[in-house]
């Protein structure tokens, strides 16, 4: 066959170059992130193929294993980073397609039978999100742990607690470490959700209609680790950019805890608070001024929260509005969710290092106590002693130069419920990271077992299990 | 005391007019909403009051059940039109405080021993957004009802499953609404997920630093009903703006579905494809072109789901950045979240009567099928036959004209993989929206015991319970 | 007619009540901001109906002027209070209909012919985006002369000027205010632009497809006051939406700007910097917190910039996708310009406010300069004497503990550079400044003097002009 | 000096190695494409310190013509792909002032003083910008000249125009084109608005607060060809994001507009309407459906429009609440705006191309042309008889059945109102976009003139000019 100029064949049609350029965008280079995810799926439906009940069988035991053998070496050479898609192959399915076809000839032409790229990749993609959610969910306990470890450290040391930015009641370090120590855990339980409803399975959707084959698929949602099969076919394609809308609600969700402890670092670290010293060499200078010692990885952090919360905009955007089935739109979600994932786990890393090293000024904080601050506790007792408390603040108030200044550290020791200053429960919180990382560790291995099993070899070593 | 004109005396300070009306906004008719929210939190703080192991006490159990009482008569008065939040109140906080110091002189004057604001309207906010998830859970559990019972109905009715809004392949109109059924029901589980989390009672938290009193948190969370009280008092105040993005973000998906379902209607009713015929009274007219009859409901469903995604980013655009502990920013998440509920309960509802009263055009929908759409059932066909399906792929595409057409009844029915649309497992998703109903009756229930008991009368009716 | 019960006879057919619930929501109360525009377009289109040369006449020049006049008794009485848009009428347009049909009878029913509700929407809300963008405007110019004002009074006093929030180099109190002012200016030729945009007149494009009339276009356009018409009729009624993105668009930077010295403010007020106080009567107290003064009314600019931001993307959002031809999407594009224009407008007010009634103090200003800010002077100094800027740099960065403290006055004032410090050039911006106030009262008195010749009578008094 | 492992020295200070990769990020990378600017300000700010009225001079014209001719030297090594920016460097600015450090040894560590990276970065930004503006102008005058060519081909070709996707009135595809051509001109007309607000020179601010030597900051401006300086220095390190801001708001409409062309020609292609036929070249296949024909080109133009409207969201959100001066969070808005004029210009390319090439329907079109269509028509004429409107309007849709069908040909011949579809003036769009050509060529033409000057050579050629 002869190609005019400027276009390029491809296995499923021909096509002008600039519209390639246009259509794959960096959209192959992404896909390297989903090789290893495509193959597994490849196993898994052809053993499915091999246990069709149909005369003569479309692919024998032996063809299913021929192909999961070169699969594997497919992952391998990926790992050596070997592996190519070229703009003809336009995506990852269509590369690992051609390259069975050249290693097995005709067995590799037989293995698209009963799929579409729109359940491949639906299949990806929710393999790649459960193995994400999982880790961040693990970089995420390592932070809540770096977080209690400074918080039980810190549990007594005085802190002005602040509404408004204004001094507003004695408080603790250990609260205010420990507070964003909670907002992680509930986002970890957000992660975890998105992972329930991504543990089921798309294969077998083909287009979205279905095949004409009786494809078993509860069979291949066992073969891959998955709960279930997602059950209407055409959901489990069009589902697809819901669930990464999710994901990226999700981490957003953690990056917007992040850009919190972000600001209060970055204004805590300022001379005229003091309270924290950032480690020097997280801090860069300045080209001009040679004294400065600047906060960028935080400012970096804040920065991408909101950048991040705009991809979840980005990605719903895309979504909102289509009609049933696929388009071509849902494409634009995979770089959202990749960066995404990448700026949401090494952001949890940088601020695990940064709680974990930075300086408590004791001195700063408790220079910052003046006597309003104590004008609620003086009202409050007043209030013990039988004023209404309403009269009480009142009192207060109109000769607030009259409140006496308070030992912070006897002030903070009367707030005695649950999770108050005086009585912070970190191992409430302790025990919630725990059983979160337990729960990430089992998901990992519930997969890996899953896939070793599929693939004949130890997974993800990829040694013989023999 | 005189007050300077253009200014105004509250509660707690003197505040410029203009201050007032540019701070409160629309908030004080907003906190109309949560005048029950607030009565039940003050009945369960002046339990927990009355309960201090203090001498002598802040408040006795007479007293604790004057207060009760009051409130009871607050939110009667309220379901009545008659209770006001005037601006010198502010909120619905310091207007149910003033209300009880009017009636109950001191003992109103002791109710805000303990309390702050701001633990005010996060509980406030929580028990709004538990009864609201629950409210729209069942709404929703309505509308896939209405889409399986059409989905039922027409499972057998052939339809062209498209992608990219070409013809793809031979599908069922139940098929197609089956989807959205099942995209509801995940959009459900957000929601059961998101009740979850604000099933934690904030009280006690205070100003967010605790309070200097030995207020029983665990108490107060059980007499309201939640099922344990957010651990760190500084994350159940600064948690409340987060609660919300997750309440919008739930709410977003839901309507996102919508939306798909609404794009779908209105391209499937134009007369081109004339799928579905809309119910007569639920089209608007033109008012130039006698013959219009056009789906506004759709559009507008589907206008709807685009801003409140972007309210999930107005939301979390506020949270942004900001430093621990309370500030007034928080505020502006409020009518978002109100409206989010407000716009999904009620496309929920419109989608559901649109749905249930629309009629299928089983010609139309026939005089769809042309022979390509069985290009691919041919391709298959060829592989069972022993051809390598991307040889068969090839075949039939170089003869396309050859493609031959068939019955798209025969078509679909070989379409037996599970969930397709010859296998559409209905009664998978009937059972998930029953349990996601009953889930819903059982929340709602759980909370009106609590606070039955805490009033002493029968909740929500009011009615003496002897 | 009678009509099936939950159904709703309307000019323009019969809708059952649930739909126009729906489908109205809050339009018809926001429709009364634009019932003055409806009218002023309905009297040039009356005018365009009786120049049409046709044989007999659609409408003779006696029956425009009752319609006029007509016109002109229904602004009064909306200006009273009186005029009521029905759940019938659904909007604006048919309301204004109803009533020169109630009062004029049959010539009444004559003045939607060559027209759409389309075109009608359209052209009331270029007309309110034209008076509302020259009124923001105006206040903008107010509060660029108050900073600037400010800018003036303090344009010596010295202020250590930030990056990355630490202590960077000397600056001034007038340079941190000034700057305010230019980004308003700057934000103040956005509003021109898009004011430049909306002034070219739909009427005449009907629904989009032109009418089957000779209508001259030119002629309702210069009736009203603009400089052209839209020239493509499709165009004219789709272009209605992206106007509205670019006009929040405009209004988002503004609040952008507001946000960043609202952002400053917050913090330069916290007791921790104290280089402002803000007006007492502009603080709000706490409920709880006797000592509190709280800057909520920045707090409150600062969230409603992000959720302005959103309302762009709401908008944007809303109009993507769309297919030609108008869509009812679009209504809800409605509310968020409104809402944008009404915070804006209110936050520039407030913002004015703060900035002229705030109390500068010196004192702490002065507090702020420790050595290390001079350290970059140091250095330049080095290189003033020959040494390579980098080595004098480093040397400096060597030696940090070695840098002098100066005079901030002196070092100032050494900032000599064309907008710098020491030479602010505010008059360049008050010049700017001028020139938008002119442009605003120039394009006002336009529309002003174009509105009193259509109606006969002096707009906005609605004097007679005898 | 020895560095501790896992830290880097750089020119400004040591950081640790992944605090480097969290900060610097893919910002290396991005920064080639500021190179040449980078050069270009590099050479004015030398000829800046080469005129300061300084004894001894800081700078000689000597030194600062070696400093030039070796600027140019690393553009040239930059166009050869042999200019690099390692690690150390940070960014281009670092990485430009060590090359010349390597090559000019003291002369280069000269060359930062009185500079910032802050501005540095500033005006690379503003540089790029205006360079990038003025390209996506003269692409947007391509699609314009295109949408005109195809729109003037098919002027008189009756198509159905649409309202709510339901046939409204009788048009032409070549008011449906037009109105697109204007559209896009509007969008030509925002970019211009902010190529305005960039072309003012921020050099000589400095950090943002000035710098101690008397700078001729118009100096620099009129050798870079900016129209005149940002007066206040403050802003014109603080405008950097909000400038963006505003470019990123530019190009989202210009998508807007695309996104808009693209959801029409994705139905109107559908079989069932089939107006439209995609060129093949630039449609691609299915792997599994041999017959399919997908229009991915414009999904993802569709796709790319929704996700660059969330980037004004993401800068805007960055921006939004931070304090005065210079954030490290700016940084983050640069990858936002290069990537979205790559996509504005090549969506533009595509857009301009798929119209030039799609085949145009007319017996497609033709079909949808029912009786009902010219209902309005009818009503129309009966007004013309005499009946008032609405009269006219009731009797028709009372017997919408007796509607006569027309030929739409005739029916658009009446459509001659200016604008309307038998009346398009194309000619009024061609000589906008005539304007709008010129305008963009003598801007680039007035870029280059200034930077041939400054560097000796000819500009973008690097000829010696002699």
């Amino acid at each position: 066959m002869t190609r005019k100029p400027g276009r390029r064949s491809t296995l499923v049609g021909t096509v002008a170059e600039e519209v390639l350029a246009y259509t794959a965008g960096e959209d192959r280079e992404l896909d390297l992130a989903l090789v290893e995810y495509d193959c597994i799926g490849t196993a898994a439906h052809a053993v499915a193929l091999s246990r069709l009940p149909l005369t003569p069988p479309v692919m024998t035991p032996d063809e299913t294993h021929r192909i999961i053998r070169e699969l594997v070496e497919i992952i391998r050479s990926h790992r050596r980073g070997a592996f190519r898609i070229s703009a003809a192959d336009q995506d990852v399915h269509l590369a690992v397609e051609r390259r069975l076809t050249r290693r097995l000839g005709e067995i590799g032409r037989k293995v698209h039978l009963g799929r579409s790229r729109n359940d491949q990749v639906a299949l990806d993609m929710r393999l790649y999100l459960k193995d994400q959610l999982v880790s961040v969910a693990e970089q995420l306990c390592s932070t809540v742990r770096a977080l209690l470890r400074q918080a039980a450290r810190c549990r007594s040391i005085p802190m002005v607690g602040r509404t408004h930015m204004q001094p507003a009641m004695p408080s603790t370090v250990g609260l205010w470490l420990a507070a964003f120590a909670e907002a992680l855990l509930d986002d970890g339980s957000d992660l975890q959700h998105v992972h329930t409803l991504a543990d089921r399975c798309p294969l077998g959707a083909g287009a979205g209609y279905g095949v004409p084959l009786p494809l078993d698929r509860w069979l291949e949602a066992r073969l891959l680790g998955f709960r279930q099969p997602v059950t209407n076919v055409l959901y489990a394609a069009a589902g697809r950019g819901r669930l990464e809308v999710r994901a990226l609600g999700a981490l957003a969700q953690v990056m917007l805890t992040l850009s919190g402890l972000a600001a209060d670092l970055i204004i805590f670290s300022a001379p005229e608070f003091g309270y924290v010293t950032l480690p020097e060499e997280m801090c860069t200078g300045s080209s001009i001024m040679p004294q400065k010692r600047n906060p960028d990885v935080l400012e970096l952090m804040r920065a991408r929260a909101a950048a991040l919360q705009a991809s979840v905009q980005a990605a719903a955007g895309i979504v909102h509005g289509l009609p049933s089935g696929y388009h071509r739109d849902l494409q634009e979600i995979k770089p959202l969710v990749m960066r995404g994932f990448a700026v949401t786990g090494g952001s949890l890393k940088i601020a695990a290092a940064v709680v974990g090293k930075m300086t408590i000024n004791r001195e700063a904080l408790r220079r910052a106590f003046q006597a309003p601050v104590f004008a609620a506790d003086e009202a409050v007792e007043l209030a013990r002693q039988g004023l209404p408390f309403r009269d009480a603040y009142r009192r207060v108030k109109e000769r607030l130069s009259g409140v006496e200044s308070r030992r912070p550290e006897e002030a903070v020791s009367r707030r005695t419920g649950w999770g108050a200053p005086g009585n912070l429960h970190l191992e409430v919180l302790q025990a919630e990271a725990r059983r979160l990382g337990q729960w990430a560790r089992a998901e990992r291995r519930r997969f890996h077992r899953a896939v070793s099993r599929l693939l004949g070899v130890q997974y993800p070593a990829l040694e013989s299990s023999g």
